[in-house]
């Protein structure tokens, strides 16, 4: 079944311990998309400006993106994000943000993209994403992913949002400040509590945590001697998680736990390089034969 | 098989956000022994001072511990920690430490302690640890921990005590620590070349990581929505682990990957109360039933 996404596409300016890249392809939805779309077709929703690069837009058309929900914004400039990881590269240093087209980004979906059975909203501005959710008719399964920006900013408006999806995807820190708990596993009965049947922790190189009201599942990242550029981790395990998902047109325990093992493996892909780097040079069969893998490396 | 444990007794006056508690009974080969005593008969080899409290003593002597080898500093006092935990309690603050008896520990093993196959030499000094392994010429596998302060004090003598080691077992901090890797597949890595053939990083709540020339295991922490208190949780998890492989007399990756394991398990439940009490209400059936619950949460 088909996935839609909306969130953000980025120019980017990174640099790692292991160099250093400008303007290139990022954004929410630009990762989740990629990391999606070895599993399914993905409807990608989202805006840029006139200075898009035509060669980013190529490669967003690439693979099996839908991308006639990209608009391009007259007279606009894209959303730039410029950062910084040093040492253990768990979190980045955020030098400059420019929303530009972003920061009035209400999308209209197209009729067809309307009946897309599998929705995740990226991170956004809740009344954004509610506003997208109530054109999702036909959903089957809506996630969404949010961040402290929106926790401390748009608080009512996110809770809004929490009472109409069925999942929401965020890392240890988010989860903290949304609840008020400490503990992750206090952090995520809190956000069942809230209205989501399942929350994702994310907890970047120590893996992640689903808690639904009758399950728990916890998986570690997946091991690499090298992690080049983390940005977008995030989001392709989302990508990985909801792909699977809309690709099995299941949203059983088990299918969720196997969506999570995927998630975690194409997030593994993602952060070995800069960029869309990797995913550009990967198949199914390699995410696949990773996924044995780390099947093997903690089945005893 | 039995299995010896070299290491400190103590008595600890912890404070967590969920209590105190004063001259509790603790100490690292108190705990790995308690844990290990769930799979396989245990050799403890320790020192207390005068001051040590018979009904600890009789609680060492419990279940399956032979505890011949505590021996009784005349006119000495046991080694007494005193620490606190708050917030995520990923670290504890030591307010006070009296090492007392524990200062001049040196143990001699009676010689059929000295014939035991399995041998585990918790946190210590590495020219103590040394000692030690030098009488134990029956050894089928040697495992030892360490910590910052012998990785930084007596570098030397703690590289010349890895050479001679079948495991090492030390947190992440102290593997970057030791290694100079931020990465901790690379600080993995980094001790393997330092002579064990394989290595524990343990990440706390975070989990664990096995890594040897061949293979690489990952385990996430098992998920508790009340961590009572942290202290022991790193023996416990060695104990675990020791008690397992000495139990089935094997050292082949299958067994120890579910080493790891019940590892992870058996420090889980430690960290659900202040000193022994949670091991002192627990048994192998409840181990096994979260074992596989645990199985259940990452099987995919």
């Amino acid at each position: 079944m088909s996935l839609l996404v909306v969130g953000s596409i980025a120019l980017d300016s990174v640099e790692t311990p292991h160099g250093i890249v400008q303007d290139a392809l990022g954004g929410s939805a630009t990762y989740f998309s990629y990391a999606a779309s070895y599993f399914t077709p993905v409807r990608l929703v989202g805006v840029v400006g006139e200075d898009f690069p035509p060669e980013h837009r190529k490669t967003l058309e690439g693979r099996k993106i839908d991308a006639s929900g990209l608009m391009v914004e007259k007279g606009g400039k894209t959303f730039r994000w410029r950062g910084k990881y040093q040492g253990d590269m768990n979190t980045a240093e955020t030098l400059e943000v420019h929303l530009n087209v972003l920061g009035t980004f209400d999308p209209d979906l197209s009729p067809a993209f309307a009946e897309t059975p599998f929705v995740f909203l990226a991170n956004g501005s809740p009344s954004m994403q509610r506003k997208v959710l109530s054109q999702c008719q036909a959903r089957k399964l809506a996630v969404a992913d949010t961040m402290n920006f929106w926790i401390e900013t748009q608080h009512d408006e996110l809770l809004a949002l929490l009472k109409d999806v069925d999942g929401l995807v965020l890392n240890d820190g988010e989860a903290r400040l949304l609840t008020g708990e400490v503990n992750l596993v206090k952090a995520g009965e809190a956000v069942l509590d809230l209205g989501p049947r399942f929350v994702l922790i994310k907890k970047g190189e120590h893996g992640a945590m689903f808690l639904s009201r009758d399950e728990a599942f916890v998986m570690p990242a997946f091991p690499l001697a090298e992690v080049v550029d983390p940005t977008g981790a995030g989001d392709s395990f989302a990508g990985g998680f909801m792909g699977y998902l809309a690709a099995a047109r299941q949203t059983d325990p088990a299918s969720l736990k196997k969506a999570m093992a995927y998630g975690t493996v194409v997030a593994s892909f993602n952060v070995e390089d800069f960029s869309l780097r990797r995913f550009l040079r990967t198949d199914r069969a390699e995410i696949d034969k990773r996924l044995e893998a780390y099947r093997t490396m903690m089945s005893f």
